[in-house]
């Protein structure tokens, strides 16, 4: 069975999926890196890093099992990116995605092929609309809904997600895109897992029933 | 050395501390009870009960080291209740602080001594007036501030407090009061640990350096 999934995505404590001020330098924000370093100290990011909780997490990610990405203009580049015809994703000439993805945007254009198997696909429709494109081109395999914050509410709130892997880290951002907001009552269509780190981020899993 | 603490105050994984609709009937709105399940659940709550960490966290609420409590108006009742002149509190004749409680409130009143040790006294002071009084009250003891969600942001942002306890129960209220607005980077001022039960619920605690 194929799942829609989300994996590794990290909010503040108080929610917050990015932060404000979005901008080419600065992905998330004001955020930083505050939200991934848990991430960054693993081993499946670095040689060295550590082999715990958090990683087995993490490389997840890098599971065999995605087979398409969804997500969002936001995460796709900063605010305006569109106005620029060459910009190509604020990941690099070779992304960690490895698949199609399919970028929700109300400026699309052309795909995009990217080295490393990443494809860019500019689709401007409903959550439950990408996700049927996202399921045929992903071949049998799991769908990863990437974020941001925006993006993955969209998707809860729609109940298309099987699976989600939220990551709590201890700050306080206090301002930025909460991923919370609308979702009143949700936590009902799942079983909800609750992991803490030695690292002090905290690893909540939603799983729907009967997946 | 006194102490200013939280103990066992619980949110919902969007921040929620009391949820919408407070009234005589709902004291946490339409959050019902689902904030405190974790606590009802303990051996300290009701015999045959669990004792594991939630038990352990829970039982420092009755800790000896516990002075004065400083609660705000919402605490102390249901919106309105200061225009009862017979209203005792939410918390029935013996309440559970058997110490002074210091009620911040814009509508001041005699003070009322209850049975157990319990006596309110109301103050229309700033967190730092209020807290003044309290310490010459505590008689060396520490001092709890009980909540809500207000009057602890009011306290943590004005720097007042030592050593914070938050639950964080995973469920989404989506609306109600916010423990977190206004508080951006206030992790920095504390060491924070976190700590999952096997109930569900995450135990976060903040302690300020020299602590």
């Amino acid at each position: 069975m194929s799942l829609v999934r989300v994996q590794n995505f990290s909010i503040s404590l108080d929610g917050f999926g990015t932060g404000e001020g979005q901008s080419p330098d600065a992905h998330f924000g004001h955020a930083g890196q505050r939200l991934h370093e848990w991430m960054f100290a693993t081993r499946w990011w670095q040689q060295g890093g550590g082999g715990g909780v958090d990683d087995a997490f993490a490389r997840q990610h890098g599971d065999a099992v995605i087979g398409v990405e969804i997500m969002g203009a936001g995460k796709f580049g900063h605010p305006g990116w569109h106005e620029d015809p060459d910009w190509k994703g604020a990941w690099g000439p070779n992304p960690p995605f490895h698949s199609p993805v399919f970028v929700l945007t109300h400026h699309t254009r052309p795909s995009i092929e990217m080295e490393g198997g990443t494809t860019y696909h500019f689709v401007d429709t409903s959550p439950a609309e990408a996700l049927e494109a996202a399921r045929n081109a992903a071949d049998g395999k799991d769908v990863r809904i990437g974020g941001g914050p925006t993006v993955i509410r969209d998707f809860l709130a729609a109940g298309l997600v099987d699976h989600a892997h939220i990551v709590v880290v201890p700050i306080l951002l206090g301002r930025g895109v909460r991923l919370w907001d609308g979702l009143e009552g949700i936590e009902q269509k799942y079983r909800v897992e609750t992991t803490a780190s030695p690292s002090g981020v905290t690893h909540l899993t939603f799983t729907r029933a009967g997946v």
